[in-house]
């Protein structure tokens, strides 16, 4: 599209969620695919912003907690409302339905997307095109558990079923990512499966990479992995954070003994990748379908979703890998940008997360004894010289923590309002305001 | 001074930095100080840019560290060289000199003036006023220990001295902040002290507040506490991060028994702080200083230094209070730069800090066992509602590491060619270009 006729051209919003994407993460990972003084795509965005995450405490929502999940912090973003814990763009306490961007745009006419690399049921990508009381409610065979009660969005009970189910039978043009094992699931009141459902309502389902490359139907459910997408990398031969190794003799004081750190290890490709969809691939087919024959407009989320799974279980070279996947599918967002001249490109993550580039050696090895991390480390041996050290210690259970700090967004275009500081419900009013909506 | 003669005004920088202050450490001092959706003046700051922290390693200066140290990334934004933890403006292995934005704005006609919270000889402040390969050597008596040694810098081997006597010789106008008892070491070749010997060098010596109001020298050296100044914040009855305590059972299998984590508590005024000269304070008495009569302009550098010493010692409350002082302080910065019409003011940090503001409860707390960190943590119980939980899980030693995120950066200014990224020695850069040095 050309410079005259960009001023007639329809307004697009495109959103790239980094989950967990922290400026620790972003640190690490510019340190390793850039070098310590070089520079990722993201450095070079005109705009950017710190973005204070919100969440409130169920049981009482005047009071706030101060570490969010994907879930609630997704719905503020989604939705402009700020929610407890796990719920999807539903309100804390009063578990009512909070209308999403995409949902908003949908009514205006305007085209609608998704694009993930984690099961397109999970908690980001849920958040903008469904409602329930419960992250963990994905498909129609756990709208119960143990631990969670979703009963009341059962078909049956007048609600619209699980996250699978609202999905299949929402308005969204094209949906790709993992999730395969929740759509093979029979739907409620029916004795045929989701992606059975979603296809009577209208989606071409594939399940590859060429069927992607050929899917050409006016709405497109892509179904990549029965649950998460793999990751591009990993520790070598599959080696996460471990644990540092005191001698004997530092049992009995810290002054004495030694420790053997984690060996270093260099971060290699993931050999479970094959021939997974690569998100900027995903993405480019999401903007190409949207785009075309479109004279209204879009709005797509797209997610590197496993920055935090990976910090979760204590994989830094995991981590780094999603990050490079979120750069060069913003390269691919900023082409379409920059040629289409009226999109805004918003690249920000939902909350902080746990690992933390810790110095190696220690500050403290000059008094020659054993300091080191109570929790588990990973060393890297880096790819522009020396040894970084990542520590993962904010619990001991199968997954740490998040962490409370306010997260980056970064914007393509300095029109769009996006002040040094905002809250996240401010990131759905940007959009909202930047599409006249 | 009216806007009518703004234009003929003198160029002033005023570089505030908070040691430590990353994102997680601001996030936190908001939550506290204004409320999970409240803002600090900080937040008002019309430009916000990223600053990655850059050191390198002493023997071989071509492989990066990835985690750097106040002594290092001061010298990088102080002068534009990076160098190798400790040093203070001096070049990695080759140890040569590398002259200071201070020095440079001395020698083109401008004032200078340092004001701190720490020993005006600690790094951060000494990297601005004197040149040594080891951040220890404060004073005349400390110039080898059994861990450095700086002996190459005595008088008799045609050194300069100590941190203290460089300062006691250095030409600058206003330096302000603890270290009375550097100062009170006899110097060199002589057999007066170094206070004495600064005296002799033009400096009016002042060690409380009434003599600080009352100073009026030319060139003023205050020193108001022995070391570091107090605090003003702590944890109730001087309480910090304290190990969770886990049941007997726990210590057999991560599924049983339960954890008690260190109970809630308010954050207190520190009852040592007493009649101790507020950052602020100092600030606008510096400002005054350096204004007055003066048509060439000023640079002055005021450090927040104890948000990272109370970080490096778990005191969540500690850090919070210092975070207030750099804020009170940034309105008298502001409320000059808005009438004065040409003075820079930028806000960064020089290094990223352990603190992590992490959930409580648990995100885990579902699952009904004891999740709890390895490290240490702190309860405070918030103005705003509900309880943050701040973890400290780097090392077991007296003092927690660093870590390596890229660190904030704001400035009052658009036009003074700031970027969204930079690296440290950038914020030289902006420094000088817009002094038009």
């Amino acid at each position: 599209m050309t410079g005259l006729v960009a001023s007639a051209a329809p307004k697009n919003v495109i959103l790239i969620i980094g989950d967990g994407m922290d400026d620790q993460q972003i640190t690490i990972a510019r340190n390793y695919l850039k070098g310590p003084t070089g520079r990722l795509l993201l450095d070079s965005m005109p705009v950017r912003s710190s973005v204070q995450v919100l969440t409130v405490d169920e049981e009482d929502p005047n009071i706030p907690l101060y570490v969010a999940e994907s879930a609630g912090s997704g719905t503020a973003m989604a939705t402009g409302t700020v929610t407890s814990r796990a719920r999807i763009s539903t309100t804390a306490k009063t578990d009512q339905a909070a209308e999403t961007i995409l949902e908003i745009a949908h009514q205006a006419g305007l085209k609608t997307g998704v694009v993930t690399t984690a099961s397109i049921t999970d908690a980001t990508p849920a958040v903008f095109m469904a409602h329930i009381n419960v992250r963990g409610c994905e498909n129609p065979e756990v709208m119960r558990t143990d631990i969670f009660d979703c009963t009341q969005y059962l078909k049956k009970n007048g609600g619209k079923g699980s996250i699978a189910e609202q999905i299949a039978a929402s308005n969204v043009d094209i949906v790709l990512g993992g999730g395969h094992e929740h759509f093979a699931k029979t739907a409620e009141n029916s004795t045929q499966s989701v992606i059975a459902l979603a296809q009577t309502l209208g989606f071409e389902v594939v399940t590859n990479r060429v069927e992607l490359r050929n899917a050409n139907a006016n709405r497109i459910l892509g179904l990549f992995a029965a649950e998460h997408l793999p990751v591009k990398l990993r520790g070598e031969d599959g080696r996460t954070a471990e644990k540092p190794e005191p001698s004997f003799l530092n049992y009995f004081h810290w002054a004495l003994g030694e420790v053997a750190l984690p060996e270093p290890m260099p971060c290699e490709a993931n050999p479970d990748y094959g021939d997974t969809p690569p998100l900027d691939e995903m993405t480019q087919k999401a903007i190409t379908h949207l785009s075309q024959a479109n004279d209204q407009g879009f709005v797509l989320v797209v997610e590197s979703a496993s920055i935090d799974k990976k910090s979760h279980v204590r994989d830094a070279c995991g981590s780094i890998g999603e990050v490079d996947q979120l750069e060069r599918t913003l390269e691919v967002a900023l082409t379409f940008a920059n040629e289409q001249g009226s999109t805004l490109v918003l690249v920000t993550a939902d909350h902080s997360q746990a690992a933390q580039l810790v110095p190696s050696p220690s500050l403290f090895s000059v008094f020659d004894v054993a300091v080191y991390t109570p929790g588990s480390l990973v060393r890297i041996e880096m790819p522009f010289g020396g040894v970084m050290a990542v520590n993962y210690a904010t619990n001991e259970f199968f997954a740490e923590e998040h962490t409370g700090a306010a997260v980056p967004l970064y914007a393509n275009r300095t029109d769009a309002g996006i002040p040094t500081f905002m809250n996240q419900p401010d990131v759905f009013a940007t959009m909202k305001r930047f599409l006249g909506l």
